[in-house]
């Protein structure tokens, strides 16, 4: 196996810790540069403890000069960043994004949700959407979905492909503290988070509602009207999405599942469920997979589904090792798992 | 201030205990018998060590002779056991159920969601609801509602009474594990909750999904179809509702906030939020108050409600407070508070 | 009663929130002016949401002229601050600290633990200490003890003033996060500290141990060496302190226990457990108790002696209104509770 | 590399659990029978959702015929239940008991801390105890060390040792609740841990203390006197170790970090931090790895040790694991990782 060098750019921050927590247990992968921006000089065994291995790796800054000569650069970067960078790298580098700047396809969109002017579209990094991986082979640049859009496109995606529902859904999404990152915010503080559940971003306006709408418009003829609430709840990782829609005429449990199953029983990290089973962000701590399960309302005349993801997991890092593999040309899989950390 | 001597069923669990914690700062309250059924001759102290006065106090077994010579029992029990005690009751003591026996109107549905005869419908304990509070007012008996019935139907009420949405609403509730009781079962074990969300009684099964609807369909011409989804996530008290609707025509955000200041200005205990803060469970901690914000999702043309509420303090045992001041004809809030216990 | 108008400088802040919450429920208090120092201008409102009652309060600056035409003035400022404004504070006028800034007798420690000048020595605000309370009696000048010092004295003080063990202690103390205040701190985030146990300030050198020797030294000849180190824990209220050192010869666990008995028989905030029961944080909570257990290891011929406090309440703000109790000879408990919040 | 071929008894416990989802991630094991006492006949996916490749697995009962044929057999049961299966399985097959019936020396202690009968002393699974690791290559029989004593031994080890301290150390462990395993005890629920601190086993009375007593004293002449405290706080993995002990004369800080790194540098699983780094629990999340550190109270004449381990990894199944690696011959390291999971 030919040995990838791989820079990572936000080596200290969660995304970038993540990719390279996974990386160091890729067999393939060499890791290259690691580049933080105020922390550039920085050990990273001080930044990140937990990468043992890399304790001793000194962050240079996030320059050109020091992402060249790579495979592979994943960047982990706030974003409003990348695009300058990405566009300096050669065409035959693969660039994997773990920011937000490349994944919408409507600058309409970006401006109105992210403000500045949109960075473009890459090949969105969510192999399991009908025709995604194709895309994903071999590709260049790669956008690596966000969390949220993760756990819920996934959560809804054969419902809404397969008509059992009408294109208006409700997604409501638990989640843990990692996924609004590193930065020192007094809201992120222990002192409130702990004890404590809250939502936010609520009515609409959250970043994630237009990559979730295109998700799952992507799927159909027309619009799905997407209302998103994202919750924090007092755990470090994980999301749980609750999602819904009104039932199509006719459609009952038993259809339901027929259609989640065909929809993942050949794919490699999502995973529906056995009847009667509903999934916890526990079971899937540090892995790849992502947990589904769907039922129907029968007296509301609704669909329910429910995902649980690891957020930093294929919700960000993982996805990236995921994509990198795929257009790499290499085994999907390779150094990702699908055995969570419980308890 | 005349003295009212309070016995408490179910002194051990964390319904009663809670009954107990407020009642010890009520000016006007005497506590007297404490019973409890396997954990009856156990000194307090070992079961509630929170409840130091009462560290001494010793458990008496759950009979009507232990209950009898007080001016209100609370009962604290679990579900299929109020029923035979209350009935024996004389009818002048104040009888109030913390448990789900007596809150439901419709025999088909009792049966339905918790199996067994239907017991019977009391005055239900939510004053907040339009006209409730004088079917309080000297009652006798007294049911109080389960917690994600209250603050569900809080956050949701004003918008349902005054026509803002269509008669079909969704709610995600995040709870903590306490208001799974303190029956030792797996699932709710430490090392199985902390660090995971989860999801369960999907898919209108669970048995506060009638009383949801029974609350909301009260207050309008024909039913309201109910969606509720529970959700346990790694915190002790506390839960937030997340509600939503689609909305009639014309609503605007500007008129949602207006007919809930409206339903709300005037009640002790529910607040709407100012405009752009949404609620906390952590602010409502140990306090009687539910904490409620409003808003449209113009683009998704719905209503998005979300609730606040410790459900053992409004959840269960504030409101068992509340509705024995309005029983006794007290001072509503005597014993109660709306300020939380935060960080 | 006369009412006592009460300013707070900090209302902002952790210290200043919890010195709010419980004169909120205090007979004879009228709050008067809040201030913050960059929050100056805000609603209180958005700042301590779950003080609702002050909801519409405008934090003014920590100014002189601001504070003045108060009979008590409760500082929650960061340390060094409070020297200068309590220097121009009428004498007559109740100044109660609750940073460090006036706890130190020795200047030469101060300088050492916390750099800068020595501001002085004011009344210790700890009652419970042999002779203190007739100090803080009309004191018109407190210093609230640290919340680490109060626990582990409390937890030790009847063991070395007996001569139970020899004068060298060790106190391992696992505390919640909000004694490390509001300030937005990398390592204080919520995805750093949950799931997550550490350790920090260890070898002797945190701000409190030279307090904690203070206080234990205070009770014998010569010094009380103590090896301090705190732990933090996820968990936002709270602190279990873990306390041990050699036996003198011939002590038993039943004297032990009579000494700790005798010792805290009278005291209304500290109270033994009954044999075989183990202090918890969580009962605590909210409340101005502190709970101790003693007991000897026969083999390793150690005491150990374990106390739980709510480091905001007993451990800061409740602490403060016990003290302003005293100052103002009120009765000692008026606002404060034994009773804590649990689950 | 030849496949060996594993079973695994407890496989629905914590303990069972970890070793299964390190074992799913060993190059060259093949895992075999599992089995479960009361859940004998249950898909282990119900069980243990988190482990997926194993879903379909039907847990059989723990029985000889069940466990036999195969190279290596784990037992992850209550204690006192490993000693007559190991009895009765052939010399060769290699037989490692996570429980405690093989890992003490002494009978008289077995007795006094356990009841019942000794059942025998295996070689003690802790390799990096001087000698150690000869005793396990090989071997056919061993005892995994408790998760305390695991940490605790590691932590003090290099001091004792050197004869840096006198020998009598004092331990407070701060632990999450999955060491308490599985079963449905009040005291573990969530409700009851949650937001909680609380000491237990104090005194000397903790069935770990002799363990921890062994080790020490194993390495010098005469023995180690030992008190230990362990706490439980909110999590569910990890052991956080604060370790003191009174200094010998003329012991630095400088003098102390060399013994230690000289005790750790060629260990593959145990880290000294760099000069200023405290232990983490976090960062040793589903890892093999032990993070250490150490310093000197100079005032209080004390050595203070700090380690963090993962209770379940290396102070369970890693440690099971990396023992099998001894005894088959093959890489110590072989499945296992010194990276966490972080946040």
């Amino acid at each position: 196996m030919t040995t990838t060098r791989v820079a990572v750019a936000g080596a200290s921050g969660y995304a970038g810790g993540e990719v390279l927590r996974l990386l160091l247990g890729h067999p393939s992968v060499e890791i290259g540069a690691l580049t933080g921006g105020s922390n550039a000089g920085q050990r990273l065994g001080t930044l990140q403890p937990h990468l043992l291995p890399l304790a001793d790796r000194v962050l240079e800054p996030t320059e050109l000069d020091v992402l060249a000569g790579h495979d592979v650069v994943v960047l982990g970067l706030p974003h409003g960043q990348s695009g300058e960078i990405a566009a300096a790298l050669p065409d035959d580098v693969v660039v994997i994004d773990c920011g937000a700047d490349f994944r919408l396809q409507d600058a309409g969109e970006w401006e109105r949700f992210y403000g500045g002017s949109h960075a473009g579209t890459w090949p969105y990094g969510l192999p399991e959407l009908p025709g995604q991986r194709e895309l994903l082979r071999g590709a260049t640049r790669i956008a690596v979905p966000g969390c949220y859009p993760t756990v819920s496109t996934l959560t809804l995606a054969p419902a809404v492909a397969a008509g059992l529902v009408e294109p208006d859904v409700v997604v409501v999404a638990a989640s843990g503290t990692s996924g609004a990152g590193k930065a020192a915010k007094p809201h992120l503080l222990g002192s409130e988070v702990m004890g404590n559940a809250s939502a936010y971003g609520v009515g609409g306006v959250h970043r994630h509602t237009p990559e979730i709408t295109q998700n799952l418009s992507g799927l159909v003829e027309g619009e799905v009207s997407v209302s998103f609430t994202p919750l924090l709840v007092p755990m470090s990782r994980g999301i749980l999405a609750t999602c819904s829609a009104r039932l199509a005429d006719g459609v009952t449990a038993e259809r339901a599942r027929e259609v989640y199953e065909q929809a993942y029983a050949a794919e490699p990290f999502v995973h529906l469920l056995p009847d009667g089973l509903w999934p916890q962000t526990q079971s899937v701590l540090g892995s790849n997979a992502v947990h589904v399960q769907v039922t129907v309302d029968e007296h509301a005349r609704r669909l329910v589904a429910v995902g649980a993801v690891d957020n930093l997991a294929k919700g960000t890092g993982g996805a990236a090792v995921q994509c990198m593999n795929l257009a790499l040309g290499l085994d999907e899989g390779l150094g990702l798992t699908s055995v969570g950390i419980a308890p």
